[in-house]
């Protein structure tokens, strides 16, 4: 009964993302993923906050780029997050859930909507730019495009959820190694075991 | 005839490792794998420099970290390396040469002897260390490795060298993206072609 307990390498990662907030850089992390090809690809993305109370990261995305393809082919995804300032790495595996425009899910529609409207008019209007990836033409600039505050998310707009089932956290000034892992309780809820191993 | 192009992008990361050379970290970057079990995974590295005069990447690792059981499995990775002053991303695509110390090749043992006498005491300390990612008993702390100057590199050192074929370059402040791919000409030489595509 009662509200699940909390992933205990949330908290170690909250307190890693306060005493790193001073460095815009510090909301960024590295995702990799597998593309069809069977190559991992990896890529700078930005934190998005836990969904809700959960564990689950979120990131926000463009439907045009290779990543959504590369999660079609394989849904596993890994973070690699390190803070510069405090020596401290988290290596975050786990399930990733693509919700677009298109999702069946009223409530993960909702939380799609909840992300575009957290994010701001600035990053929005990324959305709108030409598709990213294809051949620029410098001769045609595109116009700069605007964007009514209140306008629901433009169909490109993605939410991903990573739902961790490993942390692998790494502290290079203490050399402390501290390894989570999820497991699932006879009544279906989720728990973590958590064991400190050599650097 | 003569010596083989610069890879095009070389010149611009060397720009973007001498600008960000103030930092600490600017020698860091995430690489991913793919696991034998189908994941990426995804770990903060050292940048080692350039071998020779090539654009092959070095990386310094332990023959007991996961990452050498990863390209045992599938030989690519991508290295994802954000410059956190100069706001650019350079996303590196190749094929992984694990170089350990029964490899067959004089050479390649002669490199990999080379990326141990270059790397500091302190970092050779390291591959004295217990095995990394074995369950630590804190009761019976192990002794300080002494280690010899003069000492050739030890069993576990292995060098992996990165052969890239495809760099996606982003800068976050112009807006800039290129994509170098590698090619081969009929008489066998390696050659890039870029191309300016929409970030």
């Amino acid at each position: 009964m009662g509200s699940p307990s909390t992933a205990p390498w949330k908290q170690l990662l909250l307190n890693s993302i306060h005493s790193n907030s001073h460095l815009n850089h510090s909301s960024y992390f590295q995702l990799a993923t597998v593309a069809s090809n069977g190559r991992p690809s990896n890529r700078t993305v930005v934190f998005r906050g836990f969904q809700d109370d959960s564990d689950k990261i979120q990131i926000n995305t463009d439907s045009r780029t290779r990543k959504i393809d590369d999660l079609k082919h394989c849904s596993f995804a890994e973070i690699c997050w390190y803070f510069t300032d405090s020596w401290e790495q988290f290596r975050v595996n786990g399930k990733v859930d693509v919700i677009d425009g298109s999702n069946p899910d009223p409530l993960k529609l909702q939380q799609r909507e909840k992300a575009w409207f957290a994010s701001s008019i600035k990053s929005r209007l990324q959305y709108l730019s030409p598709t990213s990836g294809i051949p620029s033409v410098d001769e045609q600039p595109s116009p700069v495009p605007t964007l009514d505050p209140s306008t629901s998310p433009v169909g490109v707009f993605c939410l991903l959820v990573l739902d961790p089932d490993q942390v692998d956290y790494l502290n290079l000034k203490s050399n402390e190694r501290l390894i989570f892992t999820a497991g699932q309780s006879a009544d279906g809820e989720k728990f973590w075991t958590r064991e400190k191993v050599n650097a």
